[in-house]
């Protein structure tokens, strides 16, 4: 009954037309471990270096994440800088230091083994079998990726997609892994790389999803202050599955699309604040009354 | 029991990625009005030149719409052309012949005065409020507008805004007219001019609504082609007109929702063909089965 995620721990440097803020936590696994953590147990596989501040490392235990696969190598942690304009769909990349992140290979601690939810985070396809491959018998799979590995690792990441159960990514990936600008086709056409589901993040504008029989479209949550979009995508993923852990309704397409607003909801707190500051400020309260609250604002 | 509809009557060129048409009808009331007749009568008021086909006027009147309004004038019909980029979203105008639209000062027919309900389609705000003194006590006015007005008639827009219950517009024109980035701000500072309530359009993105007491975000049906977008907004503005006209309660927030949506499925009927052709071949039992489809599409 708990989720195991793989993927970065990070060091992050923001800057957005409202402000900036240096070396904050960050990283997919951080922001998804958190999301999840307010639903179920969590079980994280990521790698930092020696210069990783304890603080961070008590944040996450607090949020009761288990970090025994938290791998601390020697080296420096995994950095990245990004810079946001007015439209803050748009981010560029000011640097991208991998430091430890180089040489991870995931390795996924016994007790880990039995995880039935797997989320592999945006990290090299050829990684995310490798995890596959360690688990026992996970009841549900989900990745994510990002353009570099569709231009640069595409047969692996192929070859990925046809082991795992969903495929979440943002629009512009889906149009450029499938080659196709509608995103009803795109959906469809990742469905036919293998994975039974898909959720395509369109950031403001929203979520897709996509199985056989069933097309869902839901809003962003309408928020007047968006401070950092950093991460919005993975906390989206950790809200989303950690619903759907707790509800246990793998299956359930009414429970998918639950979930899916759960993960709507967890994100549209991630990009109020500067990396995982409002989530950890969070109470489970909240949570339900902007649930309440995006009923509201989307019923007819 | 009518809707009063003043706007353009035109003859558009369109170009798209997909294919190019010459001629077509098209105009903002000319959607507007084609739209709302699926839901209640339509009291029609434009101007066109006498080379406007006769064709197209069998057209209006095949659909019930009253053309005792329709003007005809000496000279040439208003003429537009734009051409369309893979962003379906933008679109760029080659040209705009305003011919007789140039002189036009909208003359309510006397049996249309008692319209309950009036759409002041995308003209000169001093005209807009001209209508408005010509008809008695409407229950409902709603009008459009455009980036010219937001920015040469600023003044008389502001004054007809006072006198209108609710303004539709594009997303890009309510952060223009209100100087708001963030649309939960503009909806607000919009209502803050004036109207009590206030629909914004985002195209493919859906439509926030805002009242007083009331956010409501609707995303797009979703489709697999799109082939000219060229009048979604004023057929969007039919199917909520004119549903809400057919249900009698203005003012309850449940029917303006379900309104919303049924806007939003005459518009996406609308971009699927050029001009109103997908329009003039629909029976209101295909409304209604795209509006269930909508409903698998986002029920959660």
């Amino acid at each position: 009954m708990s989720i195991l995620v793989v993927g970065s721990v990070a060091l992050d440097s923001v800057e957005t037309p409202f402000g900036k803020s240096e070396n904050l936590l960050g990283g997919s696994a951080t922001y998804f471990a958190v999301s999840a953590s307010f639903f179920v147990p969590v079980n994280l596989v990521a790698v930092v270096g020696g210069d990783f501040p304890e603080e961070h490392i008590t944040l996450l235990r607090r949020h009761g994440i288990n970090i025994k696969g938290l791998e601390v190598a020697s080296g420096k942690t995994f950095r990245w800088k990004g810079k946001y304009g007015y439209d803050l769909n748009d981010v560029a990349t000011v640097y991208t230091h991998l430091n430890v992140f180089k040489r991870f290979s995931p390795k996924i601690p016994p007790e880990y083994k039995k995880s039935d939810l797997v989320f592999l985070a945006n990290i090299d396809p050829d990684l995310q079998a490798y995890v596959i491959k360690q688990v026992e018998k996970p009841r549900l799979t989900a990745c994510d990726t990002m353009n570099y590995w569709i231009e640069n690792k595409r047969k692996s990441l192929l070859r990925t997609l046809k082991k795992v159960d969903m495929l979440l990514l943002n629009e512009a990936e889906a149009r450029e892994l499938t080659g196709e600008s509608n995103l009803l086709k795109a959906g469809k056409a990742i469905l036919a790389l293998g994975p039974k589901k898909t959720i395509i993040k369109k950031g403001e504008h929203g979520v897709l999803s996509f199985s056989d029989n069933s097309v869902f479209s839901a809003p962003a949550y309408l928020l007047g202050t968006v401070n950092d979009p950093t991460g919005a995508g993975d906390t989206f993923a950790g809200g989303f599955m950690g619903y759907l852990r707790k509800s246990g309704r793998f299956s359930s397409d009414s429970e998918i699309r639950k979930g899916i607003i759960y993960g709507t909801i967890m994100a549209s707190y991630a990009v109020e604040d500067f990396s995982v500051r409002r989530l950890t400020n969070l109470s489970y309260s909240d949570i339900q009354k902007r649930y309440y609250s995006y009923k509201q604002l989307t019923r007819y």
